[in-house]
């Protein structure tokens, strides 16, 4: 906190004229939520991490662990796409579908051009719904699957996100191999891939955890500029995300077994925390940052982890696994993305950033 | 086509093995089409071009047409951000609504991270829902908040989709201060913007056109490696959708006023004719090509026009005056995207494309 602190003070006039007009954007007259009266399932899941997060506190509850950053291919990029490939696969064989029985995957990544999401559904041969939102990828296809399904569109809907430290590293900052050093705010993307099965609530899939509502993020921007503090960035998308559903969902901060946010990291999340106090939110035991528990300290990751994959694998994880079994009743589920690219930034951007958020709860009933 | 012939014969065993496989991939068993029997309303709509665009045949039609490339801004990024601010707030003052009114933006570009879309819509304030499919993105746009309307999520819809010739030689071929030559098979990157608002059916919108159906697309490589040939990589994608469109909807090839594909330009368009001639289907005095029709011989295009901005100006303007006139009773929108990233294609990889499709209808009847 004290980083952020530090950085408002000094150079940052935009933070602290944007901090001020925020008051005047939300609470919004809008109308954001969106219900889902015929609650669509989550039949199928799968994580796949990278040998760093399987050594981290999470590493046991992820569905497969790869020990080779590049799997065996010739590219990081070819990696990460055979991961979204295992994911995909894995997540409709545990739904116990086909290939051919899903209607309709909607995913994306961190990459240009999307190409890690594009290539892997080449090689699927499942018809494609694109989708960008950076970190927050992951909720805004659990919001458009849960949409689609809902509605009666389709009956089976799989989405999928990823990211892999090197390529995005190479991308937005520096080839690993210029050795760089990173700064004490820096927080490291995750090498993984989850994918989801969106089904159609019947009596086979009732027993799975329903998806009850979402809703669309506002990109959000506090002038924040600095490529490595994405925490800092993305925590007022995560307030504006948040504030929004308790105020239009009917439920309050103790009504979630668990609130998850993406992966503000550790100095991110603890500005949500200071933000959400200023807007009269306490918030307590129940919220967690992906980005802040999948590291260990000593992993050296500093502020967390980051990426598409950080939240994307915990949630097909550790959280739909309690969730399953009934140990959660309901979670708030809010991924955030940093929507700049090192060209904006080059050009004296600040980094805009948006939070999607999901409403899942057990299958056991969702009343607390 | 002699071009696509050759490099079929010369040098490309990948294009002529999946030349072979794809009748084994196509007519799908799985049921594609998503219909839309609320039929929500496009109440509002513009087109902002660039001045080559204005020159050009399909000039008149252009609601706004900008004469510096740059309108006043520092960069070419600037300025197709400030593109998309005017083509939104245009469309939705075009519906007689306010900004306040919108539910939700669903909008991407071509650009990494499709910066030009999160900027625009950062000072839009519009709750946002970023979708990637190159230069598909009208129709997957159209298609996503059709679907958001349809089954009365929300009420009022924006979406848009834009390009720009200096951003996008910049980053997938080379800026153009290289003053490169440009291959006879290449395309010109429209610079432009189109958005559309899509409403909910009542007594105030039933007088504007409506969409009724649209097909996600199925990502689609023949095994096209030359970044300049994007409409023979995309010809195959179209063939997929158009073809399953006519096998599902209902509608023949005749049913339609016009059948619109985005930017498969001269030569691509050529490619998709023989290809649905070999599957029993001719197309007619029906079908054009956005790519195709927006610039004249003489303007130096080439092949014709590419990007987002190619067919969203056109259908946001020629398409839409025909729907709400009468003069179209139906007509299919099926907008195509080279999904490849300049690293991808160094990588070695072939060209994935996509092409989603609309199905929309004059407010005075479909019948034909």
């Amino acid at each position: 906190m004290s980083l952020f602190k530090r950085s408002e003070k000094n150079d940052s006039a935009a933070v602290e004229q944007s901090s001020a007009e925020f008051p005047l954007r939300t609470p919004s007259a809008r109308q954001r939520i969106m219900r889902f009266f015929n609650t669509p399932r989550i039949v199928g899941k799968m994580s796949v991490v990278g040998e760093k997060e399987s050594k981290g506190p999470m590493g046991k509850y992820f569905s497969k662990c790869e020990t080779d950053d590049k799997m065996g291919e010739k590219t990081f990029e070819r990696a990460e796409i055979r991961m979204v490939d295992t994911a995909v696969r894995g997540a409709i064989r545990d739904a116990r579908l086909g290939i051919d029985d899903i209607d309709v995957m909607v995913s994306g990544d961190l990459l240009n051009q999307m190409t890690t999401s594009s290539y892997a559904v080449r090689d699927l041969g499942i018809p494609h719904i694109g989708i960008y939102g950076a970190c927050s990828t992951m909720t805004e296809g659990l919001m458009l699957a849960a949409s689609l399904v809902d509605s009666g569109y389709y009956k089976n809907v799989v989405c999928a996100a990823s990211s892999h430290f090197a390529t995005a590293e190479r991308q937005f900052r520096y080839p690993l191999e210029y050795g760089c050093q990173r700064p004490p705010y820096a927080q490291w993307t995750v090498t993984g891939a989850g994918a989801s099965v969106v089904s159609t609530n019947n009596a086979q899939t009732e027993r799975f955890p329903k998806i009850v509502a979402a809703i669309p993020g506002l990109i959000t921007d506090y002038g924040v500029n600095d490529l490595n503090n994405m925490g800092a960035a993305m925590a007022p998308a995560a307030l504006d995300t948040m504030y929004t559903m308790l105020t239009q969902s009917g439920f309050t901060e103790n009504d979630f077994d668990m609130i998850v946010t993406g992966d503000l990291g550790k100095l991110g999340s603890d500005i949500l925390r200071d933000l959400m106090r200023e807007r009269g939110i306490r918030l307590g035991q129940n919220y967690i940052d992906c980005g802040n528990i999948i590291y260990d300290v000593d992993q050296k990751c500093y502020q967390g982890g980051s990426g598409c994959a950080c939240s994307a694998t915990i949630f097909n994880s550790y959280i739909m696994d309690k969730l399953t079994s009934g140990e959660f009743k309901r979670i708030a589920y809010l991924a955030t993305g940093a929507l700049m690219s090192t060209q904006s930034c080059y050009q004296g951007e600040t980094i805009p950033c948006i939070s999607h958020a999901v409403i899942v709860e057990s299958p056991f009933g969702g009343e607390k």
